[in-house]
């Protein structure tokens, strides 16, 4: 085969210079990656953060965490540090998590590892026995018609590890979960339990939000582990008759006050132009959400801190952003997004990190072309940090909020092993690695320095 | 080598659908990759394997994994499988390791975490017991003089985590494993203790090989824990006088029979053109070295296997080479090597796996010009398994022997964990992700393919 024209068109454009290197300080790319490999700073932050537990939005946990962010920033020496106020959804798990199977010939009580979906409804005190019935799709449910009636609907399509991205995985099986109650409501259905969603293979469930409708009936719905989701559709196959028990108190409050955690550092010739940086602070439950957005907030607050310690002066203002209650309601993105949009400062860019602190892959960026192809310049200097590309896709959905910004880049680290921890008790600080986790760091933080020392 | 801007260039011309793609079938492709990660049939491989326990050259051990790989080439209906003879070296760690200070006011009997480094020679059957003189490098133990007489030099170096490549650190702390104890024999010391090179911070030293050199005294050489060796090096600022104990009957045996396993699928239309893929067979013995070099030999394994499976007929022959010997005498690469330059076959390409089976990054390759860049154009093949590049570099100790070979490649998967377990009790079946493993098989099938199907 032939080397094809375009690597050629590639020579001709090397050759006339049209591309040429970035200007910053390659010395100052090497202190940042340095400094974060070896102080690791924020690894050992996490351990603290982790320790204070999970941060569902509205707990005392997510406020304790919102505090101990602010006090970090401050004694970091942060120019500004502040909370956003915002009021968010507040439900609470409750004590009474249950699930078994209650008639049987074969398999009578034997326990099923199930977790309620976060903002699901409670059984009654005394739970929910009842048949159940399998489907694979919310369109199976949608056509069961009366079979479903005083049953509960269980959702069963597996996740694809045949497909290379864990995130299209989640993202072809994740409408069982988000919309199964309400397709399995309409029919009838008393409860939902929907397979874990999660590329590994083991006993641990994996919650995340459950939708409703209204006028449709809200039923509760839990997850159940990929174990014993196998176990209990072997045991349909035989016995169809049999019955579960669900037992879940969980319930929603009123909305709480709560509060996105804010800090900055004032760019020294253009403090009008803001670069944002974060990820989400609230969390699932089940595990510490280490990974799942923890990790990554504090990546966004140590790349403030590596500017501090390293005396480098921002040009532009560098804006961390701890956005609260993106797991089930987005009100600190959208509450942020407001303030931007309202705003006399000029939003140049933000990046979010909410994919896990995996090795470095490359960002994601939604811009125009022309800054798409200007930031291709910048790959030699992130490369450093093992960031192999910039291509033009979604960055998060809380920067995605900023609307007015020039670019809006999600970080991409790698993506094998996070859908085996999410939004499950596995998302401890145990399966954070801290060279990935500080790579990552140092990744975001040279995308950062070349934004405030060169805009777009 | 450091990426050029041309490569990125290239990049962003591969990342626009404009590109010229590979002739290959892409639904071929897809069909590799699904089928790796979902039978995910290496990977249970592998855990036959480390359940034979490690594969230490000339080892009882080592010649039953020989029997089970060609046992499996031939189940799996490989077109032929056979056995390379060699005589490889034959180093035994025997059962006593023993480390303890043995004097001391405030320390005596400390135990310290001593594993001996393959290769060395035992102390007496009573051990030794002598002053410690803590150095940083080569240089350091050279200029001792006198000072070291009679006493054990401790190499202390530390693994630079500031580097972003581990590789890198590895390379830049090794020698004081590989030649401490020729300089410290030089100035009459009697033992010498190695800080475990690797970027974690545990308690379980690292073996790897320690050299002699004719007409030096050949001196005891253990590695010790990371957390012992800044143990050591506190009590020994505090007490310079303590005295340490060493015991180690570890030997060296005559020379051992073993042989490289080799199996192949015949080409169909150019049999006389050969495409290797390897790694090394043997490992050290404190894990089951899973990530070194068991899990990539296994990798290499299935790619044939894939073939077979998915009914691919290879247009030249692939062949799967399994060198023993690669840590402790590279005698199988050398057996290999001479076979190659001496047979009627075309060595066109071969692949070497040996950096643990993280997430697939991309392949370092050793090649004329004109191949290099037609090379790139196989990236959008390639980068469905989440190769990212292919740059010029250096494959690896056992293909490297194949001289005559037109393109010599290195896999290159993230490196960022492997040397937390490599070399020690760590690098066991546990330690290896399926996904990451099996992501990697598809990447190095996929450049078979290309290879078998397009030629150089």
């Amino acid at each position: 085969m032939k080397p094809s024209l375009l690597f050629f068109v590639a020579l001709i454009l090397f050759s006339s210079s049209t591309i040429t290197h970035s200007q910053t300080n390659p010395a100052i790319a090497d202190k940042i990656i340095r400094s974060s490999l070896l102080d690791a700073k924020g690894y050992k932050w996490l351990k603290e953060l982790c320790e204070i537990g999970p941060r569902l939005s509205g707990s005392e946990n997510s406020m304790k965490a919102i505090k101990w962010a602010k006090a970090k920033m401050e004694t970091a020496g942060f120019d500004s540090v502040w909370l956003q106020p915002v009021m968010v959804p507040h439900w609470v798990r409750g004590i009474t998590e249950k699930g078994f199977i209650s008639r049987s010939n074969k398999f009578a009580n034997k326990h099923l590892t199930v977790t309620a979906l976060g903002g699901s409804v409670a059984t009654s005190s005394k739970g929910i026995s009842a048949e159940v019935i399998e489907v694979k799709s919310l369109e199976e449910a949608s056509k069961l018609g009366d079979k479903a009636k005083g049953k509960i609907v269980f959702y069963n399509r597996p996740f694809d590890n045949g497909l290379v991205s864990t995130f299209e995985g989640y993202g072809k099986a994740v409408d069982q979960r988000s919309d199964g109650a309400i397709e399995a409501a309409k029919n009838g259905a008393v409860a939902v339990l929907v397979r874990s969603i999660q590329s590994s293979y083991d006993n641990f469930p994996h919650t995340g939000s459950v939708r409703y409708k209204d006028g449709i009936t809200k039923i509760p719905a839990a997850a159940i582990s990929v174990i014993d989701a196998d176990f209990l559709s072997q045991a349909l196959s035989n016995e169809p008759t049999l019955q579960v028990a669900i037992q879940l108190d969980c319930k929603t409050l009123p909305d709480a006050q709560s509060f996105n955690v804010i800090g900055e550092l004032r760019g020294t010739q253009k403090p009008n132009e803001v670069i944002v940086v974060g990820g989400h602070f609230d969390s699932w439950d089940k595990g510490c959400g280490a990974h799942d957005d923890g990790a990554p907030c504090i990546q966004s607050m140590e790349i403030l801190d590596l500017f501090r310690r390293l005396n480098i002066k921002p040009k532009r203002t560098i804006r961390c952003v701890l956005f609260i209650n993106e797991e089930n309601g987005l009100k600190g993105g959208i509450e942020y997004g407001k303030f931007a949009a309202s705003s006399k400062e000029k939003h140049l860019a933000a990046i979010e990190s909410d994919r896990g602190v995996f090795s470095p892959r490359g960002f994601n960026v939604t811009t125009d072309s022309a800054t798409f192809i200007k930031l291709q310049n910048w790959l030699p200097v992130l490369n450093k940090a093992k960031i192999d590309w910039i291509r033009k896709g979604g960055s998060g959905a809380d920067v995605g909020q900023i609307k007015n910004a020039k670019a809006l880049f999600g970080y991409i680290p790698d993506d094998q092993r996070y859908m085996d921890v999410h939004h499950s008790a596995t998302d401890i600080y145990e399966t954070v690695h801290p060279r990935e986790m500080q790579l990552g760091t140092a990744a975001m933080a040279l995308l950062v320095y070349l934004l405030s020392e060169e805009g777009l």
